[in-house]
Parts: C-alpha cells; sequence; structure tokens
C-alpha cells in the first residue's frame, strides 16, 4: 500500500458512435489553445482504413500535363507551410437544434485546433502542370464502405474549386503539432483546407484527380449539403466556410455558482478572415459588454476572450456570447434552420444559478 | 512506418467536471455487465484525500461495548460477503428533467455495476456489541473540503439507520471486482450499502460511530433531501432507496436509422426486490410490449432486456421503456420534480428516425 498524493484527473473524449468512430473534444475543460492528439476530436464515416505505409505514394493525375506521383520523401524536401488553424466538423453543435433534428448528436466539442505543416498544393502542380480546362480537384481518400443510401462501396472522396485548392493556404498536411499526423486524424498525409469546415479536410490521401467538371461523391452531393426545407431539396447549396461562432466554456451550461468574482472565458473563431469583437449579455441579451481577448486575432486560429464578473446578486441568469468577425459577420440570434444540421451558429447561450 | 490493421476505438468517461471530479459512465456503449473501473462513474464532493494506506486502521467507536479498531488483514480474516449490483448516483439523469435543474448534469450514466466483497458490518459488531440506546451510524471518510453554503470544513459523513446498517447485504467492502478498491472508487475500504443510492456507500472510510439520535451533518441534511417544493423546504425527506429504472441504451437518442431489424436493448434496476417486468413501446406509448429478459432478476444488479424491432415504415418514432419492480413499483410518466433533482426515473424515452 502507498500514499496518494496526487490522483490524476483530465477530460477525455466524448463519445458519440464507436463505429465509426465519433467521439468530440471536452471543449470546456481544454487547456491552452493547441488541442492535443488524444482530445482531438474524431469524426469519421466509415471504419478506419487498411493500408501500408512503406509503399505509400501520392499520385496527381486528371488534368495535368505530367502526372506525378509524390512520396512523403518528395514532400519533406519542398517549402513547408504551417498553419495553426481550427477544424471544425460541419455537425459541430447539431446538438442544439430545437426541435432535435436527427443524426449525430454533436454538442459544442466537435471543433479542436492544432499546427498543420505541409506543403502547399499548388507547390505541387508547379510539378504536374495544370490543363487549361481544370475546373475541380478531386482528393480521394483510403477509407471506404458502403452508404446506407446505397448498395454500393464508396471512398470518402471530396473535391475543391481550383481557385480554393490553389489557395497557399490549401496544403498536403504531413506534421501535426510537430509530430506525424495521428494515424486517426489522417496519416501519413491529410489535405488541409483552412477556413472551410473540417469535411473538406480529407483524410488517408490516396490519389488527388484533376477533372473538367463539378465532382457529384455523394459526400458532396448528398451529404454537406445545406437544405432548407424539411420536404424537399429545393435551393439547396453546399456547406463550405466556417461560420462566424463562439462557445462559452466557463461556467458549465446549468451550473449552480455561489456569489462572487468570476472569469467568464470561452473561443471565438470564424472562416472569413478575423474575428473582430466578442461581446457578451449576463441578462439574455439586454444588453452587451465588450469581451477582453486573450491575444491578437489570426486568420483560422480561435481567439480565446475573457470576461470578469461580479455575481452578486442571487438568481438566474442568461449568459450570452456573440462574436463578428473582420467581414462583418455576426453570430445570428437563431441558427439557419437545415435538415441536416449543418453549419450551427446561433448566439450562444447558457443558463447559471447563483445562490 | 508500418501497416495499421486494428485501431483500437474505445468508450471514454464523459467528463462533467474536473475539480472535484465528476465523470459519467458511457451507459450506451458497455459491454457485459460488469462495469471496468475505467469507465465507473465517478462522483466527487471535494478532491480526492490524501491519507496514508500504510497505516490504514478503521475505528469503530461510540454507543458499543467494545471500541475496536480493525486493521485491513481483520477484515481479510472474517467471513465474506460479494454482492453483484448497480451503484447509481441519486443525481443520476438530473439532466433530463424539463424545465432545467442547476447542477451537476448527469445524463444517464452516472450508474455502473460490479461485484463489491467484503465483510458486513454486523459481522464486526459481533466484536464490539451494541448498547441499547444505539440509533444511527454515522460513517465518516476522508475527504473534505468546503462547502460553498459555509466557511467551515467538512468531511463527507453519512448515517445510516441501524436497521439499515445491520442488514447483512451492508458490507465493509475492500474489493471491486476482485481486486482492491480503486482509489478513486474508495480504497482501502468502502461501505457499501446495496440498495440505496450511492450517497449512501461511503467511500475512504475513516471512522465508524454509533450515536443515539439522528445525524445531521450537511450530506444529510441539506443534501440528497427531496425538496417538493421550488421556494420553501416543506414536504422535504431523505434520498434513500434506488427507484425503479430503466435506460435503453441502442439506438440512441436522436439517431437516424435506415429500415430495417433492429434489437433495441437496455437495462432496467431497482431498489426494491427485483425487475419482474420490462415493457416498450415503439408508439410513444400507445401500444407495450413486453421485453426479453436476458438473464432472471436478481436483488441488486440490473437486468439487460432487448426487443426485436421490424423497423419497415419510413418516419420518426418515439420508442420507450418502462420497468416494474416486484414490490410493484413502475416507471412513473412523469419524473417526480424536486428541486435538487434527485432519483430521476420516469420512463425512457428516445427518439429515432427511419429514412
Amino acid at each position: 500500500m502507498k500514499h496518494f498524493y496526487q490522483s490524476e484527473v483530465k477530460p477525455y473524449l466524448i463519445t458519440k458512435s464507436l463505429n465509426p468512430e465519433n467521439q468530440e473534444t471536452p471543449i470546456h475543460f481544454l487547456n491552452g489553445d493547441l488541442v492535443d492528439e488524444k482530445l482531438f476530436y474524431r469524426r469519421n464515416h466509415f471504419s478506419y482504413p487498411n493500408f501500408s505505409s512503406s509503399f505509400y505514394f501520392l499520385p496527381i493525375v486528371g488534368l495535368v500535363h505530367t502526372p506525378r506521383t509524390f512520396s512523403i520523401q518528395d514532400l519533406y524536401s519542398l517549402p513547408s507551410r504551417s498553419i495553426k488553424m481550427v477544424l471544425e466538423c460541419s455537425g459541430d453543435k447539431r446538438g442544439l437544434f430545437e426541435p432535435k433534428l436527427f443524426g449525430e448528436q454533436w454538442e459544442k466539442g466537435a471543433i479542436s485546433q492544432g499546427i498543420w505543416k505541409g506543403v502547399s498544393l499548388r507547390t505541387l502542380l508547379e510539378h504536374t502542370g495544370l490543363v487549361n480546362s481544370a475546373k475541380e480537384f478531386v482528393f480521394e481518400a483510403y477509407d471506404y464502405g458502403e452508404r446506407p443510401d446505397s448498395d454500393s462501396i464508396f471512398n470518402f472522396s471530396r473535391s475543391l474549386p481550383i481557385e480554393k485548392a490553389l489557395e497557399p493556404d490549401t496544403i498536403i498536411a504531413y506534421e501535426y503539432n510537430n509530430q506525424p499526423i495521428p494515424f486517426k486524424h489522417g496519416f501519413p498525409l491529410r489535405l488541409i483546407v483552412p477556413g472551410w469546415y473540417g469535411m473538406a479536410s480529407v483524410k488517408w490521401l490516396k490519389k488527388i484527380t484533376v477533372i473538367d467538371k463539378e465532382f457529384n461523391g455523394p459526400f458532396q452531393t448528398i451529404d454537406y449539403v445545406y437544405y432548407p426545407n424539411k420536404e424537399n431539396d429545393n435551393g439547396k447549396f453546399p456547406v463550405t466556410t466556417v461560420h462566424v461562432n463562439s462557445t462559452i466554456q466557463y461556467p458549465l451550461n446549468s451550473q449552480l455558482l455561489h456569489k462572487g468574482t468570476y472569469m467568464i472565458k470561452g473561443i471565438a473563431w470564424t472562416g472569413n478572415g478575423r474575428i473582430s469583437k466578442v461581446e457578451i449579455s449576463i441578462d439574455d441579451g439586454q444588453t452587451w459588454e465588450t469581451c477582453q481577448l486573450a491575444s491578437a486575432a489570426n486568420k483560422y486560429s480561435w481567439i480565446s476572450w475573457n470576461y470578469k464578473w461580479e455575481a452578486v446578486k442571487k438568481g438566474e441568469y442568461t449568459i450570452k456570447s456573440k462574436a463578428t468577425d473582420s467581414q462583418g459577420n455576426v453570430q445570428p440570434s437563431e441558427p439557419f434552420w437545415n435538415r441536416k444540421g449543418y453549419g450551427y451558429n446561433a448566439i450562444e447561450k447558457i443558463n447559471v444559478k447563483v445562490e
């Protein structure tokens, strides 16, 4: 027997499903602004793929002048780019829609942040050239399986329009937080598309194909589409850029507090430029104050914010946070309802009671 | 680099707070009916205690003829009793109350099950005797701290009336699932009170004192009390026996399903005798069918149940489960509202959509 001086207490991923593995980040219990791979949310469509990384090569084919197959060593030898950025699942906060939507009930933790390092896709294209008629890039992954709406087997595949694919910050990443990308997050190579929701950042890259039309794979044309109507597909449009958003990390929703001074804290992020302002309300949105931002706002990364609150009076409080970005986007009072529940970014809201 | 043939996928505890540590069992993702310590919910009032288990002794004092101090070896040498049983926090399912109550937002996982082994308290009392005026047993634990409603420091302490304390199944446990009790669950000795909510099963036992009146510590008279009124304490009464209850483990709430045959499964338990029946409804309670029970019902332990559902028609379904115990208790349609949110046991309900 022994002394117990310290008992380690730590948060874990929050299990949403195990097959495929979908687990979210315990966003309220993070320290720092780089999320360790152990707490980085996992979002999969299929079982994890089996492939040999010993014989791993990434081909770029289709409408290029010189199709090429890149080894990982090839990538290491090219100029690199490191990007600290939010990766957010487009289903993040789906569980907050009222009435409830069906599907994975993500709460507020289908989001993480870290530093991805790799080579700009446009740098690779200097080695292959690009045919004039090129319109989209299709990124095929190693993971595959049946979709419930079809008897066919699909690999996970997504496309990018040429303009987005050629942005210097669209990279083929080989490191996460200065380590090889963890297998569950796309080892050895993952497409990273800053500013877009996570479905665009294809894991376990198998092949890149340049085509002259719009790609119509099911993860492009059935899933990851906003359907504004419950009963039909009218007005649908694709999920792309991350919406301006914020989350209160402390206090917790429904927390019982006692009179005292509290540092309310949270994060805010956007796929459009930078966060320019975070406001907070303690009185359910009647009055708003500006929060302190913990650092200068950077493109792609979340910003931590805080607000010192003197809880002097007993009672119930509805606390809200509202972020604005440099393109003038503001979190709306109500979420944009869409049938599959993507892109939730209504003003953040929690209730607490001071006793 | 290497092949990836298998990537381990496993559930974790669900973090509710870290200081003190409160984490719940991922009840929907359990295998088997003995919960591993890693997935056993953790519920604390204070930081983990520091004490030396090398000099550990358990005194029984107060209204006994011969006060005695028992070593762990003393306990090992006495006749033992093993009990497979549910331990459920009285705040389990608090998060389901509508409107929301304040306090720890336990979902459906503040419950676990395993085999506790130890010595009946009444066996220890054969060595101390008991004074006639004895009325309650007070169990003091090593964990302590400030309560937000007071400036004093309290150890966690709870009492049992003499009748409950002397039931043969009330044991001083030293093993959980055939191993020494994990530190976070009360090592080296934990009081185990089958049939009562978890607050009665005091961890890290420090001392047992027999008294001739009602104990009035704050975890007895302020917390763990049902307050039926929002604004006053009228009609309050203590939290004791576990209510008859059930949980649907599969499918998940808000899950999207496709036409097919599903095995709906769950657990049911009670602190009153045995589970005698579990019924299920697929049509929001209009019609009920009897579920298959996976084994004979035992006192104290949960029973697994299942029901084969042919989901042949598209649409939204409200699935309910309702358990009945051998004393005739049935889960109610509505939860018993009480200000601190204890003992939730309304009919279990989930919504799914078949596409």
